[in-house]
């Protein structure tokens, strides 16, 4: 990004060098939290030392919020430089969801020792937030939100959330609740402000709300925010007893996140912990190899398929010329077809039910293709080996365009329909699957007619 | 999504066919806008009737609202369907940026009739919105946006936002501006409720917003609001007068259609207008084509590399049994480096500066990826062919995964210097790349160790 150029940063870099904490505090107050964070990464190279001179001359609460933002292995390396009571302060002063994951990075010694330094508020939500499965609601929400109770008038809501609320940014829609807790309805400050002061919360606030469960898959959740516009998502334990809230910026970082693993999978690549920049080459090769090899093997099957053919070949060498361009034509419409099909069925554009739609669809678009195709490669053909050699090469583009688009298109669903993930159809995967069924086509189709 | 199979929409179903509008709102009161927009789309096949019914019978801020839901397509065949005054009230009650999405599909007569029907507000807000150019902040932004004047005490404020913005989800925050208009900074609705009635915005609102101008691009837009977790992001124009927001939820919109964009590009599948399924088979006919022949004629280039080696190969047709798998080997290799950097470089991972740092990490992370490979081939290669063969085939397997990868490497950042896309190195190309490196490798080395 341009805006995280030398040049922004260089105000505080040079704040930082002259080690005055207070000359320090005034240059970082020109920054957003987001970029103090992405400044103290860059330290990191150096032993984070500058990054956390930085940190520790903040006022404690965006110490805390500049904590929130920071990768995983820098705030590792902070957990260890900074003394535990200091940084038992700045956790209890970050929000929980955050808290909770900074709290799994450490090792038991450290989450230990931590611990025993809260106050006993923030231990019970760590125990509790720290329980649920990784890539659940219960593992993404917080449980910073603003509540009221059901009977109240407005004017007490009011009051309750002027009194409890006046750090939480979810102040701006209050979940309504009974004794035991269970989730009634929501209410906006919106409508707070806008009601007489004597009317009962009940009779204002909104019911049917759109909620999770604590056991919903993330990748679910970020979908109801988006699909729903919504600012936070209730989430509620097996009694309908509202435990969390999971907001929009945390869905945002879902759906990237989301987004990024299955582009990655496109091309064969696992998941990777962290960015590409801070990956290291172990974790770049484990996340590689597997498929790699995987696809070795599955090649042999194209190579034992040139040796079948082995004779038609050597009498009309030609032929080879033409094998390539076929087998990659047959890949690239597959590739197309299965990335179309996958990422429809990641935004749920499409669903299991229209795969009988989209064949007809694909096989009238892969048809049309495999002509354009094959008018292509028929005029190389007839210049560089002849009518007989270009016609069998013609109509075999037509059936290789049409069988890979096929073979791309269907997959997907079928991996879907046996419960695996319809983004495993990568396009290493259907370029392999191509590539077998585009040599034997080819060869065999050549063996016919050229006898 | 589970949610949306046919039990879900069953009571909504129903009342529409019993055509009693009560029973039809009362329904419809259960579901929410954007539920009630996808009932709307599944009525499309059978001509949108029962999906006009149900809008008809809605609330008229519910239709403004659910009609902002539905897809282009839907919005045009309802802009037939339904009167022009009629549509006037829909059109009013709308936000200003879906508003000035929906009249820029209309063609110039229904605009103009439509234009007709407006109130001077609105048509001042359209025509300016639908000024700016496509994928820019300013085609983008809502002139929905809560503000206040410089000057004001938090008491006049507040009576300010209670008066003039009861239907605007963007009261929350509140943009202070001068008599000019020029934004001055932005306060909260929590900063304004949790303060002393007398106290004067100005010494309370927060400075040194995070901006955009209206000629920024729409995905810039969207990451400035991702990273700095915004609600919403105000425009300013070249005077520095405040003239729009873009709000979170649209952004989040703007990151799943880019990321969608990117993904279809990995596969060389170029722009489409709407989803896989509502797109027309000539438009994704069109969006498929281009690449397709392209990369025909580019194969030719590895055809070309096997008719040279021809010699070599009719005397050890033995190699050709290893050619897929190591061409093959190459570009899955190289789509992994490639689809690695692209989307590193989407998501601001990775800059242009990195591409040193990340050279030799691919290149230790190749090699190693490499040697694994060969391992693997040489086995094959001497239960297959011998160990003359065998060595040609492991030696060209590490040079290909070398080459291949770092060819996926590079070219997204030379594309990226060169001002094009760096998604345009797309698995295909690099693909194609291998494949005729690859095979001049692997026959080089063939020709030299087997004479």
């Amino acid at each position: 990004m341009a805006l995280l150029d030398t040049d922004f940063f260089q105000p505080l870099h040079d704040a930082v060098v002259s080690d005055k904490p207070e000359a320090i505090r005034a240059t970082a107050s020109e920054y957003n939290a987001a970029d103090l964070a992405e400044f103290i990464e860059l330290t990191q190279d150096d032993g984070g030392i500058d990054g956390l001179k930085l940190l520790q001359s903040l006022p404690i609460e965006l110490q805390a919020k500049v904590f929130g933002y920071i990768g995983p292995d820098m705030q590792r390396l902070f957990a260890r430089l900074i003394p535990n009571r200091e940084l038992a302060g700045i956790v209890t002063d970050m929000s929980a969801d955050e808290r909770t994951d900074f709290f799994q990075l450490l090792d038991e010694n450290q989450q230990h020792a931590l611990f025993q330094s809260l106050a006993s508020r923030e231990r019970e939500d760590l125990r509790r937030l720290a329980s649920f499965e990784e890539g659940t609601a219960g593992a993404l929400m917080t449980s910073d939100y603003a509540m009221v109770s059901s009977g109240m008038t407005v004017a007490a809501a009011l009051n309750r959330l002027r009194n409890t609320a006046p750090d939480k940014e979810t102040i701006y829609h209050a979940y309504v609740v009974d004794d035991d807790h269970h989730l009634l309805g929501a209410i906006s400050l919106r409508n707070l402000i806008t009601s007489a002061p004597g009317a009962m919360v009940d009779s204002l606030m909104a019911t049917g709300l759109v909620l999770a469960h604590t056991h919903t898959e993330q990748e679910e959740v970020a979908r109801l925010i988006s699909r729903y516009d919504l600012i936070a998502l209730p989430i509620i334990d097996d009694d309908g007893r509202l435990v969390g809230i999971v907001t929009y910026d945390d869905a945002m970082d879902v759906a990237e996140a989301e987004a990024t693993e299955d582009i990655h999978k496109s091309a064969t690549v696992g998941r990777l912990e962290t960015g590409l920049k801070t990956a290291s080459p172990f974790a770049l090769y484990r996340s590689r190899v597997q498929w790699l090899v995987i696809l070795v093997f599955a090649n042999i099957f194209t190579g034992a398929g040139i040796a079948w053919f082995e004779q038609t070949i050597s009498e009309h060498i030609a032929l080879l010329f033409f094998m390539p361009l076929l087998v990659a034509s047959a890949g690239n419409a597959g590739a197309q077809s299965a990335t179309l099909m996958v990422r429809g069925m990641a935004t749920g554009d499409v669903s299991a039910r229209d795969w009988g739609m989209l064949l007809g669809k694909d096989l009238l678009v892969a048809s049309a293709l495999g002509l354009t195709m094959a008018a292509a490669v028929l005029v190389i053909g007839l210049l560089r080996a002849g009518p007989a050699i270009a016609f069998v090469v013609a109509v075999s583009m037509v059936l290789v365009v049409l069988i890979g688009s096929l073979v791309g298109m269907m997959l997907p669903f079928l991996l879907d329909k046996l419960k695996f993930d319809p983004a495993t159809a990568s396009t290493p995967l259907i370029t392999t699957i191509a590539d077998v069924s585009g040599v034997l086509i080819y060869f065999s189709i050549a063996t016919v007619v050229l006898g």
